[in-house]
């Protein structure tokens, strides 16, 4: 008997992805002790992840001097079935910047508008702001109490059961 | 002119730690470049934090071996008035672990339990779960768009208005 089902697991996977608006984040800070944490509106364009965070934010220039960071999708606290297993998926990524220049700039602002509102028409031309698209590289979805399953690859395909998150 | 009013920010700070019912918590991984990222329900009793997480998880590991980690309290995205600037405090903290001898360790895991249901009485006796009570040393309370506030000491008290987070 096994309870991993990949195709089940992808869907909830995709649900809990496409319920959510934000993207926790958290990059080394130069405090190698204390990582720097933070929160941006995400999007999903051409199957990819984009955040537009502002480099006003500590965390932000963390991630930009890095490279790469620690990113958490977590649903709400009012939709967890039980507050000690709220559903989540963690995962490490790569960071690439998309200049302004870039054929994909504006198309993906747009997204940000539809997806997020009019706050997107205030910051679109404001240069603190960064258009970021996230390379995953693997991570964990935890959807209850023994239900952690390791997500491989950019497109943080569901690959196995864990014992520990 | 200024909009720096302690006692109606302090009101503010106290109204997003009672409403919020987890902590978001990142702490320096064995890769100084990627934290480790999670989250576990809080209470507080007698003025101070504790969670009661499990060493099974990734992020608790490093949590106790760096003896301290950065922390985020935030409103849930439905309830945020606009998805860019969800009110929110982070934090970083230096941890001391609760002993299971300890005369704080039943009170504490009792509030848990009125807190945050029945889950506490399952969760109770396995070792691998630990009482850490938070110490905090500073932070960055946000409650809206230019509206970053600088928190202060082991209370969070609220000393002064950031130009960014």
């Amino acid at each position: 008997m096994t309870d991993f089902d990949e195709v089940a697991l992808s869907a909830a996977r995709d649900d809990l992805l496409n319920s959510a608006r934000t993207v926790l984040m958290s990059a080394a800070g130069e405090d190698r002790d204390l990582p720097e944490m933070g929160v941006t509106p995400m999007v999903r364009h051409e199957g990819a992840f984009y955040i537009y965070p502002s480099h006003l934010s500590a965390h932000v220039r963390a991630m930009l001097s890095a490279g790469k960071a620690a990113f958490l999708v977590i649903e709400d606290e009012a939709s967890a079935q039980n507050i000690w297993a709220r559903r989540r998926m963690k995962f490490d990524a790569d960071i690439l910047e998309i200049d302004r220049e870039n054929e994909k700039f504006q198309p993906v602002c747009d997204a940000f508008a539809t997806a997020h509102g009019p706050t997107m028409a205030l910051i679109r031309d404001f240069t603190d702001f960064h258009l970021l698209k996230l390379q995953p590289t693997g991570g964990v979805m935890v959807l209850g109490f023994a239900k952690a399953y390791r997500l491989e690859g950019p497109g943080l395909r569901v690959t196995s059961h864990l014992r520990s998150s």
